[in-house]
């Protein structure tokens, strides 16, 4: 049996995967949100009822928080094993007036669909699953023996997937690992993407009075927590994007040479790039070029802060409290549970005896690379040139996807990213969008990598 | 006709007295939130059919604001004319899940009655109208001529009350002006404030993307406006709570040696003025006195801070747009307006190129302090000893009265403060409250005054 008539089968129900795509895009499997949870599980039952109907072994394994779907079909242990990774909650959909839809109501624009998840990671994840069906109904069987893991708590720190990933340890061997959940370099720029960022994010609260007090009646007597607040967070980074953390960069590994040559010769627009974020300059850590910072270098952000009336006109008072959420993107060999301690060490010391200070250590995620030169790797370089008509450049990305580092430590599998949507998709924002056209040659590319294994 | 029998009617009404005030604080005329222009138009009839009832000549005067009633009583014009000025409007009510109760549905808990603005100001003003009433009821006419003005718009910046006074400015003319809007120096120890805070307040807003980004992919590479806001918020102020900005303290009054004294001498609990706020340990500008600092020293807080995700769990974004809120509370001889251009200036040059500065200068108010040598002044002292059996200290006070101000600059006129509240009243916070033993002593000490001056 030829891969021209698994190919021929992708082409002829293009549109039928672009429906089942939106009623996926549909369900509002936001994790971070409780009241979402009835939608989560729907969710996972939608991508349960894939796998079932392709004859796959298939379950939904409850955790404390959102259930993880896996599904397995291994039609010969002569053959290579390809272990998928995916996700299928979202983000939340805040700020929701700068939606121009429902975000949970997919919308085609021109060439994209437009929806929270439609690119992380619902849309990037299901080609992985229609390549699969393509086999099943073209072929009637998988070429290669398939594992899926397609969790729901991706975007709340993957709490539950290290528990999983141990208990399911002896069934999950495989080969190597896929996932698709980062983008393409540019438009018709296809990549694979060989290390990734970690994460660590905390919360931190001031509490400066028992409730918020006349601003003329008590200002001057009390420390206001708002004004601490600032104070702490001018004193984690200095103006140029430095990190001041004693300590930080202990573990950083720096920028390979070679790397500096690889992301120098990428076609990066950085005029373009400055439009498309819509900011007045660029920013940041002195010495490194752009792509060096958004990839390889580790950066600190407030990612929200709140304290004090923020209504309409003027209220003259001083907060009772006030709160950020502050994270940092970590890279090789930095470890979150470190600079957990650092931070948290860091940030006692220098918030002020005169609030009382809580510090939440929320999620953390190591950060890693992958070996550039296995045979799998060699597969899907192949497998995207024959998908995307062109062969793919070697990235980096800045963004942090766990279970790449836990399937590592824990079954021992090096994962291959790749990513079919685009660095504009708005990931995370308002009216976040997926290329239809690249969620069919990404179906395509994976159907050809499975193609390229047996 | 004698003083006692109004004092007897005062006496004989007090529990109708406590009812028209709860019906005056079930109206929710918060003058900052835009969807309750009508509640505090009901206010202001609620204030005119007061005057109406006991024969003044009132109006409800219209502004581009919310409006202004106007009463007055000329019984003879060779005695002396008391002015009376007052607020109908409140503040808004967040945090709103800090209050037991509704505040809009007045309740009685003990000797208080809770509610948004029942010290802040409509419990205070209404004493005046009361003692009034009294008169006329008890003798058929005030002791004295009487003008009031009540306006609706204290707590956002009385934005159109100079307006009004330069357009009344004939038929305001008066030997001097009352306003009950601050509080006694503690339960039992009324007080006269004789200085009262100026006020500029503003608004920051930065935006540092077009939306909001994703800080693995965009993070390190632009500026993040909630970093931003911090390093501003760090540079106003040290952190021991002397301004940063330059030329801030340039016009100053210093604190005299009586005033130094006379605070010191004041039954001041430290210990237990900071168990009532619920701080940590009491702040302030090193050199001052907690009392020194609340009255006579400028402040500057952040006010309200906003920016990024404030929700449940965590999510990994650079915030499009972060702002705060950050107002001074100024002393004689600050200017509001030059303050202004301080902080503007200020801040501009603070700020880097990398982030888009909007400042909104939102509302002024020049400080002041009333000469103590009058003869109003010792009529005062007088009532208020009748009132509440007890004669009054000499204070200042930290909060903003434009008013006072205006008063003295349109119209000539000299304001005597006379505070019925307490210092733990929960001005602008949950659970405001007022005593209504005070609410009644209040009625008391102001018909004594009118009667002390004819």
């Amino acid at each position: 049996m030829a891969i021209e008539q698994v190919v021929d089968y992708i082409n002829a129900n293009r549109e039928r995967y672009v429906e089942e795509l939106m009623d996926l895009l549909r369900i509002p499997s936001i994790s971070a949100v409780s009241e979402h949870k009835k939608d989560v599980l729907k969710a996972a039952n939608f991508i349960a009822d894939q796998f079932r109907a392709m004859e796959f072994d298939s379950e939904i394994v409850p955790t404390e928080g959102h259930p993880i779907v896996y599904a397995e079909k291994i039609v010969d242990a002569s053959l290579p094993t390809m272990l998928v990774y995916g996700h299928y909650d979202v983000q939340p959909v805040d700020p929701i007036d700068l939606w121009r839809n429902d975000p949970f109501e997919p919308t085609i624009e021109g060439p994209n669909v437009v929806a929270r998840g439609a690119t992380d990671d619902k849309g990037q994840m299901f080609t992985h699953i229609k390549a699969a069906e393509a086999f099943y109904r073209a072929e009637g069987r998988m070429p290669v023996n398939l594992k899926y893991i397609i969790e729901g708590e991706e975007e709340v720190g993957s709490k539950h997937l290290a528990g999983f990933l141990d208990t399911y340890r002896d069934r999950l061997s495989a080969d190597f690992a896929v996932i698709s959940d980062t983008s393409q370099f540019a438009e018709g720029v296809p990549a694979i993407t060989y290390g990734l960022k970690g994460l660590a994010y905390f919360q931190i609260d001031l509490k400066g009075s028992r409730q918020d007090l006349h601003s003329g009646s008590f200002g001057g007597t009390v420390s206001n927590p708002a004004n601490v607040l600032g104070q702490i967070i001018a004193k984690l980074r200095d103006e140029s994007g430095r990190i001041s953390i004693p300590g930080f960069y202990d573990d950083v590994l720096p920028i390979e040479d070679w790397e500096r040559q690889e992301f120098a010769r990428l076609p990066f627009d950085e005029e373009g790039y400055r439009t498309y974020i819509g900011a007045a300059q660029l920013a940041g850590e002195p010495g490194y070029t752009t792509l060096e910072r958004k990839w390889a270098r580790p950066t600190l952000d407030v990612n929200g802060i709140w304290g004090g009336y923020a209504g309409e006109g003027s209220k003259t008072v001083l907060p009772a409290k006030a709160g950020a959420k502050i994270s940092m993107r970590l890279v090789p060999n930095q470890h979150p549970a470190k600079i957990a301690e650092l931070f948290t060490a860091y940030v006692r010391e220098i918030c002020p005896p005169t609030v009382e200070l809580e510090i939440q250590v929320m999620t953390g995620a190591l950060p890693c690379i992958t070996p550039t030169d296995t045979k799998p790797m060699d597969a899907a370089r192949i497998a995207i040139e024959k998908g995307f008509g062109k062969p793919p450049v070697m990235a980096r990305e800045g963004g942090t996807i766990p279970v790449v580092a836990d399937l590592k430590q824990k079954i021992g599998v090096d994962t291959i990213l790749l990513g079919w949507g685009l660095p504009d998709d708005g990931t995370h924002s308002p009216n976040e969008k997926f290329n239809l056209g690249d969620y069919h040659r990404g179906i395509l590319a994976s159907a050809h990598l499975m193609n390229e294994l047996r």
